[in-house]
């Protein structure tokens, strides 16, 4: 995580000081990989605190969609995050496959969450965070050297 | 797993009793849902322990490929087998992502497994299973409700 | 899995195959640790389907610790899986007490799964298999060499 | 993650927002809760990486224990995090029993990371990474209302 010290200068998140000590060349633009495999782990957390929060409601009923795909979203996001992490022997097709899947599950999770935006504070923050890593998977899309 | 009792008849497997027994309508012709679950289950498996087994191998430094894509294919399978197994509030084009991504996932890994099977028999079981999965994905892709 | 071919002997498993053929020394009795990591893969396939069944159901509402419970029931099979199939580096005390976080999650899951399984036959199975679970972990922790 | 605003006041981050909304009641102190479920993301990230920064090392023929901990530590802390951020029908036996697991786990990648330290700089990281998460998972054992 993120830590301003006194100096005022952020120091590096610990997915960025994994990557600039890797010993390998890394084929994927390093702002882009490591905000997506930061934004992966983000949302693989929202998502399963979401759903668990859904069950929590008194309308859980209405919620049925909502915690499906907060699931499903939570579990492609560990496994693409991992994928995006693995660089030794980076692949890109395989990566593009695997982030493409992770965009569609963001963005139907997304689109869910936003319905109960307005009655659940945290389908709100949930589809927000489902956002930031639909837009970390598109910038990843576009720096994967194909 | 499949057990044969001594009168000869294949009683259900544990997936199937599960699908069976589903509340809901399941939206994938049950056979080719059933075979890919269980396919992604096997190989993410296999998977695991052929990445194990090449670390213990006196060749080890020309298996890293090997490597990071049965550990990237073990990952990207656990995530596949539950977004099938979740039948209440399937969405086919989430699915259908996830499952393509699946497909390249185990295409590539097979591919690398098969170049070492000649003197390493997990990596040709791997290999085997690994091409077993990628057929049951097609096979769900084709039975996708699109 | 299991297949029963024309001349009557079943061939191994999967994960049997994976484990014969693994270039290193299994520090766990073999039959223990094969039972135990296919048991496993099949309580987290079964854990996710009743957790969906269970959101299928017309009393959802009675079932928000069954599902709870199914969900990290899988989560903890499939770690636990996965901590066993790697036998390059086994370390016995690691296993120990993953193993015995995954008894004591599949016995909680099983009792909960119980309470439902006049009423819902994904509850009954599921509970069955958790049960299976719970024995294979404690026959891996007899066989640990310790 | 952490982010600090314009004005200088930290802004919470999305497990903290993800607890704050819940609707039931959080039945672990909220502060060690969420320190551990951030450093089981946390672990489990860097741990995959480590294991694929070890790789690409020249003397990766060294470094086997130190994969084989990492992919068990990432796979256990996914696991946790996931147990942790289920509050609706939290068990706190059961949390128990994971979270030692993953103290233990994280305790013996950690000493082997440090031995790999003085030449592998991600080694060093992670290790201190693990080591933020076994006093995670420590705080939260004595938070827990057993």
């Amino acid at each position: 995580m993120d830590e301003t010290p006194s100096d005022g200068k952020a120091v590096m998140t610990h997915a960025q000081q994994m990557l600039e000590t890797h010993p390998g060349t890394v084929q994927v633009e390093a702002g882009a990989l490591i905000a997506c495999i930061e934004a992966c782990s983000d949302c693989a957390q929202s998502c399963t605190a979401c759903a668990d929060a859904d069950l929590g409601e008194p309308d859980v009923a209405m919620l049925l969609r909502c915690i499906t795909l907060c699931e499903n979203c939570s579990d492609v996001c560990v496994a693409t995050g991992r994928v995006l992490s693995r660089q030794t022997e980076f692949v890109p097709e395989l990566a593009q496959a695997v982030v493409r899947a992770c965009l569609e599950t963001c963005h139907t999770c997304r689109e869910e969450c936003e319905r109960h935006a307005d009655h659940h504070e945290h389908c709100r923050i949930c589809a927000e965070i489902c956002r930031r890593c639909e837009q970390a998977c598109e910038d990843v899309l576009s720096a994967l050297p194909m």
